[in-house]
């Protein structure tokens, strides 16, 4: 059995007890180097493989060879799983083998990165939203422009993740154009930055004023819908209860 | 200060520490009837209010009083609070007071019932997403239907949630009929219901094959983009590690 398991954003206090029971049940965890610091109590005596961020095959690959030998599994992926995580990979390796030598896998759910950086800024995502990734790494740009695009056409409240590193600065840039097409400039935006980690920070501003040089990897960026709000120091997107 | 729990999908082991912890500090605990069920043994001595659905705006203008006479108020929602849940609304009715009697609101979010719906599938939600509620009580079809048909043009997976109550089929039989003008036929799709509650069941289909009928409003829909595939009783959208 392969359990991958979401993690949480950080903070200990977010990790489910469902998450907590599936790794107690694993006989080896694996994970990136970075996500071990805060589970030491918790994987305290357990055998655990770390890996570098970018060794994302060699950690599905492995998990499933030794799942393939018997072994109870775990890979840990922060926040959910399933969002831009580990969840996909596995089941594509493990999905391979032949069905005597494929292992089961089961993905335990977490609160993820997008959740609790939106509950710090308020409810941003109070109404039909879109999560991006403007990693272009893995997917052309023209994908992920024409996703921006749209979804500003549609009035999503929009998420951004991976939005900006020190070396790949211009797909946030060009994102800011294609957003500044479609919406106000005064569209609120919120910026969190590791949120429920140590360094969390929270900021409020709008698009037009929106400064590129404030916004990192370890940045959520939520750009809100036409009926999104700034109230206090919240943003708030309104399901519409009070129009009725 | 107002606590706005999420207290996750249902099962107690998906409810967060820093959920119990924050409902812990409570002196009045504010939700939708069905919510306390799960709770009994957590909220035990607390005094509860017990709101039936529909009742928001009354449970969001309470729990604001409640706290304005100094009271420790938490908010359950289930899933996460920030999304289409009570955070928003509680927000905006406690951001109409002069500063002065103006309680404190937190945000404690919560694995969604997006998440955790889709760890039953795999993988659905492994690249770009949209969530759309189907839901045109608080939106206008046109806007929803509007979101439909960019989200399906820009290949995003979707979830869509409200899908289909017994009187409200029509916006469900409409969605079909937008997403098939943009999607294959044999895009697959994924029904979850009552994703880790009792009577929870998971079901794999196609775009061209989905049964109406198999639909109902405890149904979380998935639709996968172009990428997505079955592979054997999972869903997975790969992220694109394999094509490097």
């Amino acid at each position: 059995v392969i359990y991958i398991v979401g993690i949480g954003p950080g903070s200990p206090d977010l990790l489910t007890p469902q998450a907590l029971a599936a790794l107690a049940r694993c006989q080896l965890v694996i994970g990136y180097d970075g996500y071990f610091h805060g589970l030491q109590n918790i994987l305290a005596g357990k055998k655990c493989l770390r890996f570098l961020l970018g060794q994302e095959m060699k950690r599905a690959a492995r998990a499933v060879e030794e799942a393939a030998h018997g072994h109870t599994v775990g890979v840990i992926s922060s926040g959910d799983p399933g969002i831009y995580g580990m969840a996909g990979l596995v089941l594509e390796i493990a999905g391979d083998r032949p069905a005597a030598e494929r292992p089961e896998v089961v993905v335990v759910p977490g609160v993820s990165a997008v959740n609790a950086a939106a509950a710090l800024l308020g409810a941003p995502l109070g109404h039909d939203f879109a999560v991006i990734s403007l990693s272009d790494l893995l997917t052309p740009w023209e994908v992920i422009e024409k996703r921006l695009a749209c979804a500003a056409q549609a009035d999503f409240v929009l998420a951004l993740l991976n939005p900006r590193s020190r070396q790949r600065t211009h797909p946030f840039d060009r994102a800011c154009t294609v957003l500044a097409r479609y919406r106000a400039a005064e569209t609120p935006v919120g910026l969190v930055r590791n949120a429920f980690r140590p360094e969390q920070s929270v900021a409020l501003t709008t698009l037009a004023e929106l400064q590129p040089a404030s916004v990192d990897m370890f940045t959520t960026v939520f750009v809100g819908n036409s009926q999104t709000r700034r109230l206090h120091h919240h943003l708030v997107t309104p399901r519409g209860y009070r129009n009725e």
